[in-house]
């Protein structure tokens, strides 16, 4: 894809996202908003949500799809649940690397800490570190961290080589994990109205009547106007057991005639819709 | 829905679910094939498959989405990765409880444990219960084992009926869950051509050539026979990043006519295609 240069934004804007200084979040946070940011480390994705919602943070930045493991369902949930605005989406390269105090070899190694998701990414390698075991973490950047601040000499956490440089831990063993076609795309969120990018890229949240051809009549406004469709989510509404919130990413700019029509048409159709965000791919 | 009665299967057959004596799964496992089967508990889903792929089980029964929490997408990447056939679908209430060793006072209870998605689902309760720590466990039925095999007197777990009554202990607060609209969607499986049943419901997976309108059109060959979509799943395909298995529910026999044509249809324009099966609902 052709990467745009990031958005400009003022000097020390906030940005929440979830985990420790070094997590990827932190890294994509940088390719869309620059250098210049004020990181600001969250325990969880509410908090992130919440802080920008409250206006303690100027943007969120939040991991949505990994192309290994999927959607991060928690955020598309959260996008509902909050008002918040999709300003710009990037894509960051995950490699994980295993990272210790000290120089140290594997079969000293008795614990591994890092996010679940990371740790089932690596699970190649750790099969050839037998006897560490691996505990879970909420975050791969806090799992260097917690083996730092603890002083832990026969543990080592699976990270990126930013957690390794931003805490000055060794990283022992480069790249472990099992594909290299791994990769997270995050977006960028915002109140609404506040940061709006032109862009080709469209996020819509809807509900459907419950019944058959509904989802097909659905996709016809983007199918019948050539607009390409990139992802389809699908997540439960609750309390209307088996009934379901769609979750679309149309490769169109709402400020183009086809997309504008097009949604125009879907409103027709849908008992509830939402835009997300209409936003440019940095 | 008409519940018909459980499938006649040999007294004895075993079947693997995750989790101990006492979990949802077994519950289901009960209501798809009856009383007098052997319940195989298992550590993990991974497990669960193996047991029967290899022969060590007859058959698997996993929740495959909850009404709340979504779908649980390692079971739809294990219905990919291994060859076995839905035979049946049931559906259970999920009722969270309280328990623990003996009666015990809310405010006395320092830990509860249990699995994390019925943590979740008790957010409200737990509130109320602000002194105790939660804890992650793999099982909910497990966490209730844990409690008594350690003898835990100031905790507590949440989990069913069944598995209250199954380790004798004592259920201190019922119905704890915030919905009462929570339910969880299982299947059972078997391998290929050993146990097929008759059925009005079909579940297939299949990708698709990546250009606008693929979906549209897959989803065409069931809308113009009138042949009703009751759940997509879409899953990353490993070594593809952003291309996708979709996973559709269909409210059709793979015995009639229309749902016949419909997949003969469809394979038409798959790339990759598998009727994971055609069952009852039970």
């Amino acid at each position: 894809m052709n990467r745009l240069k990031s958005l400009s934004v003022p000097a020390g804007s906030t940005v929440a996202f979830q985990g420790e200084l070094g997590a990827f979040s932190q890294r994509a946070a940088h390719q869309i908003l620059g250098a210049a940011i004020q990181p600001v480390p969250c325990a969880s994705f509410d908090e992130v949500f919440e802080k920008v919602s409250g206006g303690k943070a100027c943007f969120a930045v939040i991991p949505i799809e990994n192309s290994l493991s999927g959607s991060i369902h928690q955020n598309f949930d959260l996008l509902t649940r909050h008002s918040l605005e999709a300003i710009a989406e990037t894509f960051v390269r995950i490699e994980h690397h295993l990272i210790a105090r000290a120089p140290v070899k594997l079969r000293e190694i008795s614990q591994i800490y890092s996010h679940p998701v990371a740790l089932a990414q690596c699970q190649k390698f750790l099969r050839r570190v037998k006897r560490a075991e691996h505990v879970s973490f909420y975050d791969t950047a806090g799992s260097v961290k917690f083996i730092r601040d603890q002083g832990l000499r026969h543990a080592a956490a699976i990270a990126s080589a930013d957690a390794a440089r931003i805490y000055r831990m060794k990283i022992i063993c480069r790249r472990i994990e099992d594909s290299s076609e791994n990769y997270t795309r995050f977006l960028a969120l915002a109140r609404r109205r506040r940061f709006s990018q032109p862009g080709s890229k469209t996020t819509i949240v809807f509900a459907l009547k419950n019944e058959p051809g509904a989802l097909f009549k659905a996709l016809s406004v983007f199918a019948l106007r050539n607009i390409d469709l990139t992802k389809i989510e699908s997540r439960p509404i609750h309390g209307k057991p088996w009934e379901y919130l769609f979750y679309l990413d149309i490769r169109s700019g709402q400020n183009s005639p086809e997309c504008a029509n097009a949604l125009r048409n879907l409103r027709e159709m849908t008992l509830y819709f939402r835009l997300i965000g209409s936003y440019p791919t940095l």
